[in-house]
């Protein structure tokens, strides 16, 4: 068979097990899958194509003759093992924050910054799950009327914070409906001093407390536009919720365009033809985006579209994506395709 | 027994039955109690007060000897009902849109514009909850440094539409737990022709689809915000989200002021001193607002009071209030002490 050999990193987790699947459905030409996590997930058994596959030990030996390896098993264990894996010569795409504002490492949603990966050094960072979906929502209006600033409001689904998340929401959910006291013990961040009951609560912190009252998730998300968009004068700012989804993230976009001449028809039109982009955008029959029609999707779904009625070239839109599909497995083997048909990984094993 | 003859249209709803808890806590001189609704719900037992109190099919006569009437039973029961009230002497204080954009009925929030009660021809408007807690937090910041701009994104609570949504909310909940089809009959608008899952799913509308893709709720936080604030000239734009969760709006609201020298701990300061308002902003220990604490509360939480980075003048909050109670009730209520402070209501029944 030829093809490339692959390595899944967190294979056993919320976006390996999707990584697997997105992999099963692309068209890249693969040789062998290795499947590997943590020790304590080391021996579970997944299916890749049909096939049982042992989950192994990630160690750096573990990279000996993989082409590609696909990381998202948390910063940490990028930051020791994604290095090791560059070093035996496999393409890396990681999709932890470790690398993501390291100059040297492109941060690439294909829809709109493919062509940053000819410059990859080895490590290719896929971006926050947030940031993805709203910069494919703003880039196709980005470049017909230029973005001068971006104000978001996200509903992020709990499964960002990994399927302990999702059992938890689900948990929690079932002790308020029988009248008992939720237990909170992992949102809204697993290492956290505190944690709040996210079921029917929405909690307006996501990751750590950082610079300026910022989170850290509201931070990544003006960091990584600027670089994904590749202009540092694009104003954002974010405020981050995490509510009570599971999976999808919904968010709420108010943003000014350089130029004038948008109307919202226009800006309909460029979303209705954008790669990655689904509109749904039909008020008058009840038609917007919603979290639960996402799952499972691979598009980021835009609604909403709405001018500011009163500041001239500002507009509205909404925009729902699966979170651990566009806003992570998806994306990444979206980048490996894109590296495959641009002749940027190493030439497949015979 | 010296004091007012208030009847309680709606009473069984609820907002209803939160206005005669509110009015059970309330120091204003009560001589009798009415409680009204539609035919449909004659005959109920409800206690005010320790007492059993049945309830009275609402019609014109029932206000005859009444002095103060709260309605919240629908813009078409008020429509029809609260003249018929003010004609027979009684001073309405009406929770639903009806009258709120009548330039002769004040729209009141008392910690905002209490004086344009001295106004009143008879009928007083309660706004929308989510305007309500939103120009809550705005006005001590205003105050002290005029408001210029507006952008806000809600995540409002199911009981906003009654408590039947609230019903829906659960029963759908405990379907998707089981694994079934959850049915939706209610949200996002009970006599819409569609209605979708609300159950970990939020749904960008709220209330009808109205001009320029704007719901009515949205229109609503636009043209209140300026009615309460009396300034046409505050831009106000808003995106409206109903969500998973069963009491409490959570508001995120970005703001421009007009004048220089607003910091974060300026603004904190005049909100922790501000009526109506807990600031509950802590970042180094986790301390936000939340919906679960909120519940049952008569104020407005505040916090996540945060500069955007790169706006002159422009801040973000993140505002917390119960909607059945600072969003409908408790505001009710509170309008009808200050008319009572302010010897705005007939001279009590002795």
């Amino acid at each position: 068979m030829t093809g490339y050999n692959i390595a899944i990193v967190g294979a056993t987790g919320a976006v390996g097990t999707r990584i697997i699947k997105m992999l099963e459905q692309s068209s890249l030409p693969i040789a062998d899958v290795k499947l590997l996590a943590s020790q304590r997930s080391a021996g579970k058994v997944l299916k890749f194509a049909g096939k049982n596959l042992q989950v192994q030990e990630a160690v750096p030996a573990s990279f000996e003759d993989v082409d590609l390896a696909f990381f998202s098993a948390g910063g940490s264990v990028s930051k020791k093992l994604a290095p090791e894996a560059v070093k035996r010569g496999a393409v890396v795409i990681d999709n932890t924050s470790a690398f993501r504002m390291d100059p040297s490492v492109p941060l690439v949603v294909p829809e709109v910054n493919e062509q940053a990966l000819t410059k990859h050094q080895g490590l290719i960072a896929n971006p926050n799950c947030s940031t993805i979906q709203m910069v494919v929502a703003l880039e196709p209006l980005r470049q017909e009327f230029g973005l001068k600033k971006v104000i978001v409001t996200t509903m992020q689904a709990v499964s960002g914070a990994g399927n302990r998340a999702i059992q938890e929401l689900y948990t929690q959910t079932k002790a308020v409906l029988n009248g008992e006291e939720p237990k909170a013990e992992i949102l809204p961040v697993a290492g956290a001093d505190k944690h709040f009951q996210i079921a029917f609560n929405p909690l307006a912190q996501i990751d750590v407390f950082e610079d300026g009252g910022y989170t850290h998730e509201e931070w990544k998300m003006i960091h990584e536009t600027k670089k994904i968009m590749d202009d540092e004068d694009i104003q954002v700012t974010a405020t981050c919720v995490r509510v009570p989804v599971a999976i999808s993230h919904s968010e709420s976009v108010w943003f000014e365009l350089k130029q004038d001449g948008a109307t919202v028809a226009k800006l309909q039109q460029l979303l209705s033809e954008a790669p990655g982009v689904i509109l749904r955008d039909d008020p008058t029959r009840q038609i917007f985006p919603q979290a639960v029609q996402a799952a499972g999707q691979k598009e980021t779904f835009v609604g909403r579209v709405r001018a500011d009625g009163e500041q001239k070239n500002a507009f509205h839109l909404y925009c729902v994506a699966d979170n651990l599909l566009k806003g992570a497995a998806w994306n990444s083997v979206q980048i490996a395709e894109s590296l495959d048909r641009m002749n940027l990984l190493q030439i497949p094993h015979n």
